[in-house]
Order: structure tokens, then sequence, then C-alpha cells
């Protein structure tokens, strides 16, 4: 767990933090509303957008033009809740533990729950998180900074647009993980392998040659620290898609609330390419 | 054709010069004496190391230990100058454009053929050299500097040393190739499919991290140009074997002359692990 290790022992009970489909069950009660980092682990957690299906289409084709930011692990029916490819019980109104919704891009609440605002033209898109590649990383041996300072990962608005749909535009986000030579070689390795979930880096070194002014700045989280021997590494990044949506500003959309995911039945390892 | 296309052409004649079997042939005639870079596009070719049998236990462990700097294509049996697995008619004596031999260490001799210096105890070591992975690299639209400007790629000793076997040891000597980042995450990528040719890189960015202190001084080869928004990105290399021997000072040895490599049946496609 990386956060209130011990609240989430009690909330969760003797079905433990790492079984998904009871991970989602407490989470459709309503008793546990925040953040799901650390919780089912080894299972692919993922960012969340519900949009209407009148925005759907050009946000798909914006998600197929810029699969590194968007990778897309599911896409609903319109007007299913369900989402069977990645749980067989999941249902996306009440098994987020939070989310936020949105009218004319404001921010106008954050509920638990969004039954009551369900509607059947509703579209449903799942995608891919860093989460799922960290976790490779880390298996391989590899020490993650912002994980081990118990900080947010720094994310940067590049100079790099993504490819437009529709109304849906914007710079691409990364984020930024720094690393000894050998290490990000391998970490080039190792996230290649998993292209659903933002996959190989798409920049490293000199962070000016793709608009990043000052590492210590970094435009969402938190900064962390790079070492005079390492290299910053940069990923493509989910907030790239909200980025979009956010400036799309559709008359309705309902996205997860930072970092309170989907937790799906599917394994990390099972995302591999090879 | 690398270098003296025309003089290849005639020399090669209506076989032409990507018919491995028929360019070993014209070799070994002794019609063909220089650098084997251009000719059976798309085969393997080899770095060759001969020793007695009394050092070959020591090398092979050496090769073990290094696969990185010494990736072992094939070892022959004591005496047997036949390499099947690499080529059904080739017969190491008069199979190379040209040999080096050496005695405790020092260059004796530059003969096109051995049969007349072939033992019965002498081991033949054929290794995977850079050639591979750089047409993979080229297939895949990358440039690379050295080639685009006729040198020779630009080579470096390390402050790491090689893990030493019995008499053999040394530091690793490597290659650069300077890319843009996203070409430098490419070439990672691709090279990582050829372990059996030195495979991913062993460093990437800062020269002086792995002792060099001049990228524009190379060990050997030639300095190649390193634009301001590209970054270094070196392999291990094949010389790193030969100066280990070098060091050892076996009583007998004999290698390929720079350049003048075996052309193998093997099609450099065929050692891509993924």
């Amino acid at each position: 767990m990386s956060t209130s290790t011990e609240s989430a022992l009690s909330v969760f009970g003797a079905g433990g933090v790492n079984d998904a489909a009871h991970v989602r069950s407490v989470i459709r009660q309503g008793r546990w509303t925040s953040q799901t980092s650390g919780l089912a682990n080894g299972h692919v957690q993922g960012n969340v957008v519900i949009l209407p299906a009148a925005e759907a289409g050009d946000f798909l084709r914006y998600c197929q033009r810029n699969p590194k930011p968007c990778p897309v692990l599911a896409v609903s029916e319109p007007g299913q809740a369900e989402l069977p490819a990645l749980g067989a019980d999941i249902d996306i109104c009440t098994d987020l533990p939070r989310y936020r919704v949105w009218r004319h891009g404001e921010l106008v609440d954050e509920p638990t729950d969004i039954g009551a605002l369900w509607r059947k033209d509703m579209v449903t898109f799942v995608l891919g998180c860093s989460f799922s590649f960290e976790q490779a990383l880390q298996e391989a041996g590899l020490r993650i900074r912002h994980i081990d300072q118990g900080r947010n990962v720094p994310m940067y608005r590049t100079n790099t647009a993504t490819e437009p749909a529709g109304p849906f535009h914007g710079p691409m986000v990364v984020t930024m993980r720094p690393f000894k030579a050998a290490d990000a070689i391998r970490a080039v390795q190792i996230t290649s392998r998993f292209p659903d979930v933002h996959g190989a880096p798409v920049h490293i070194g000199d962070p000016a040659q793709i608009g990043i002014a000052d590492l210590g700045k970094p435009d969402y989280g938190d900064a962390v620290e790079v070492l005079p021997d390492e290299i910053p590494v940069f990923w493509a990044c989910g907030v790239t898609p909200q980025a979009a949506i956010m400036q799309a500003r559709p008359e309705f959309c309902i996205t997860h609330a930072p970092g309170a995911m989907l937790i799906t039945d599917l394994l990390n390892h099972q995302l591999a390419s090879f």
C-alpha cells in the first residue's frame, strides 16, 4: 500500500487488498473512496473517461491517432455499464472509488456513484496506465524515484502536439523517471513490452528538446531528484487525453478522480507483448 | 558495396556479390583479399578467433562470462576446419579474405590461406558482429552516422573491466553511434532483438561515465560527428575479445584481418530473438 495501509487493512478485512473482485466489491459499497495505488497488486488499473455517444466517436479516433498517451483497453457499447473484457462483475456506475463530473469543461461534482447521472448514450473508455509498467520495472529490480520518495510521478506538458480528432487536441503530456544509463536502457526494453500501458519512452535525455524548461517544476505531480549520473526518461502520460477533453469542453463527461482508478481482473503480466 | 563496388562487380562476376556461397568460393580461390563489408548483403558475418585447444577452454569461458562483447555463434571441434552450423561448405583455412597470425601476442604474418599452418588441436570461434544489427537499424529507417560518412565505426576502451577467465582479461571496448532521442530509443528496441550480435546498448549518454574522455578521439576506428540534439549510444564491441587475446599472448593464434570477416549462410533476420 502506498497510502494508509492500516486503514486499507481494516476496510478490506479478511478478503484482503489483493483480490481484485473483492476490492471492487468494497469500493462498490462506498467503503473505499480514495486512491487505488497499492490495491489489487498485480492487476491492471485503468483511467476512465465516460462521454456521450455524440462525442465518443471523435474521442476514440483521437485515441487511435495517439496510442502512446491514449492506449485503449476497452470501450463499452452506448449505455452499457458493464465491461466484461476487464472483469465479469464490473459496473462502471459504482466501481470507481470517486468520480469527477464535468459539464462544458467545468468540474461540477465528485460523487462516489454515478447511477443517478447515467444516460443511455454514455460510452465508457478505459485507458491503460503506467502502474502496470512500473510493476514490471520494479520486478526487474529497478528503483523508481517518485515511489521511493512517496511522491506522485512528475508530469510535464511538452511542445509536441497530439494528432487532433474532432474537438480533441492539445499537447502531449509526459511522465519522467530518472535512471542511471544501464537502467534507462533496461527500462526501454521492459516498457516496450507493454504497448497497452504507454509502451516505450517517447524521449530520453535533454528535457529542452521536448519543450520542458525546468524538470524541477512539473506541470502536474511532484518534482523528484535527478542525480548527476542519471538520465531523465519520459513516457507518454494518461493526463494527455484528460487535458484534451478539458480543452474540448464536451457538454457532459465523467472521469475517474485523480488516482482513483478502475481495478480490473486483468493481470499486468497479461499485457506483456513478448 | 561500401568499398570498391566496381572491382567487386568484376571479381564476383555473374554470380554476384550477394550469394554467400558464391562469395565464399571467390574468396576461397584467393580472388578477394580485402574487407567484406557490403558483400553477401543480409547474411551474418563473423569475427574469427582460432586458438590451440589448450587455450580454447579458457577463451570459451571468457566469452561465456562476457556475452555482450563476445557473442559466440559457433565453436568447432579441435582440428575441424568445417563449421556446418554456419554454412555447409565452409573451410576456415581458406574462406577468410585475409588472416592475421599471432605468436606470443606478436603479429607475424597476414596470409590469405592458413592451410599450411593448420594443426590438429586448433579450435575455431566465430563471434557475432555489429554488421547484423546495423542492417536491422537501417531497415527501420535509422541513419548510421559512420556509414553515411564512409568511415569506420568509432571504438573506445572503457573503464569497465570484462570478467576474466584464465589469461584472458581487459577492458570492454565499445562502439558508438549517435542518434536523436527517439531513434536512440528505437535503437535500443531493435538491437535488443539481436543478443547474438552484441544485443542492446551497454551505455547511453555521458561518455565520461564509462571512462571515455573525448568522443572525438576514439581508440580504434574513426571519429564521427555528434550533433547537439543527439545522444551517443554505446554497444559492446568485438574488439574486446581481440584485445583480451593480445593481452593473454597465447603461443599461437589466428584471427581474421580487420574487416575481412567470415561470410556465413545465416541470414541476419534469423538471429532476431522475437
